[in-house]
């Protein structure tokens, strides 16, 4: 990617100071998303290392990871998996805890929504403490998932999500780093 | 559309009996959205309407109008914008309570994400008694949308949304119907 994408990208995420708490700077990629140009240029840079290879599901991150994953899906010829808070999903799930900044939650995922073997790409905004990320990393391999990448469009490599989740093995794909949290 | 696409996409779809509660068949997609071939079918029947048209927008509402309307907005190269369960934006929004089957909730959206006169397409997985989408629609008019079409996978025609969105000058567009609820 050159770096006049990636200015073009930054330039798209609008930087809100003391949200959701004093001293974060909230980077909002809802300014990205609805500029055409942006989102489209985004999803692009996102998939085109794996175009033209097999991938059988794009598992998304509710919520944010819902909307890059439906193109992304789409784009690919993928089906889409939506890995959601607990008690949303219908159907027989397998769960998982994981750690937010402020505690404990759970995640879950149909248990038939991946087969063994199947080549996965897993789909996030942006990458952090990388904790919901690990622990969809943990879902999709207790479901034997072959996971080919994770991708997200803005990585803050000073809270190490990056580095946890290649420690478990995993290629992490980002397009746009920001510097704090 | 033809009968046979018509029932390739309703054999994707799972019914769960007496989910979320006893009595009700609920309509779920995720088995849609994980079949490859049947999430394109779907989102190239929602959008072919539009291919080759000018449209600004896409509002998909959470979460699961997040997943097709990510698709349809890349697909269409259009921005897409995302209505939340309030309090999940970032900056200013506008608000506006709906109906839900058991009581009333509020929704939003950024207030700059749409500008005066832009041709917007809602997007939602399902319209049953059409309350969340009755209150999207008011919001995007709100903010001076034009709305050219609310798009959904399934109708369940006996809740009468549709006919609710339709009262609003609304055009709809669905692909499947479900007798019941």
């Amino acid at each position: 990617m050159t770096a006049t994408v990636q200015s073009e990208l930054i330039s798209a995420i609008r930087s809100i100071p003391d949200y959701p708490k004093p001293g974060v700077m909230f980077r909002d990629i809802t300014t990205l998303l609805g500029n055409p140009k942006a989102f489209r240029r985004a999803i692009d840079e996102l998939v085109h290392p794996y175009a033209g290879t097999k991938i059988e599901k794009i598992a998304g991150i509710e919520a944010r990871g819902f909307i890059l994953g439906g193109a992304i899906a789409h784009q690919l010829s993928a089906g889409f998996v939506p890995i959601r808070k607990k008690g949303k999903l219908p159907h027989d799930t397998v769960r998982i805890a994981y750690s937010l900044e402020y505690g404990v939650d759970e995640m879950e995922m149909h248990r038939d929504a991946i087969q063994p073997g199947e080549r996965v790409i897993l789909v996030d905004d942006l990458i952090a403490t990388g904790g919901t990320a690990e622990g969809a990393v943990k879902l999709l391999k207790q479901m034997g998932a072959d996971i080919v990448a994770a991708c997200f469009i803005i990585d803050l490599p000073e809270l190490g999500g990056r580095k946890k989740l290649e420690a478990l093995g995993v290629n992490v794909r980002t397009l746009i780093e920001f510097a704090g949290h």
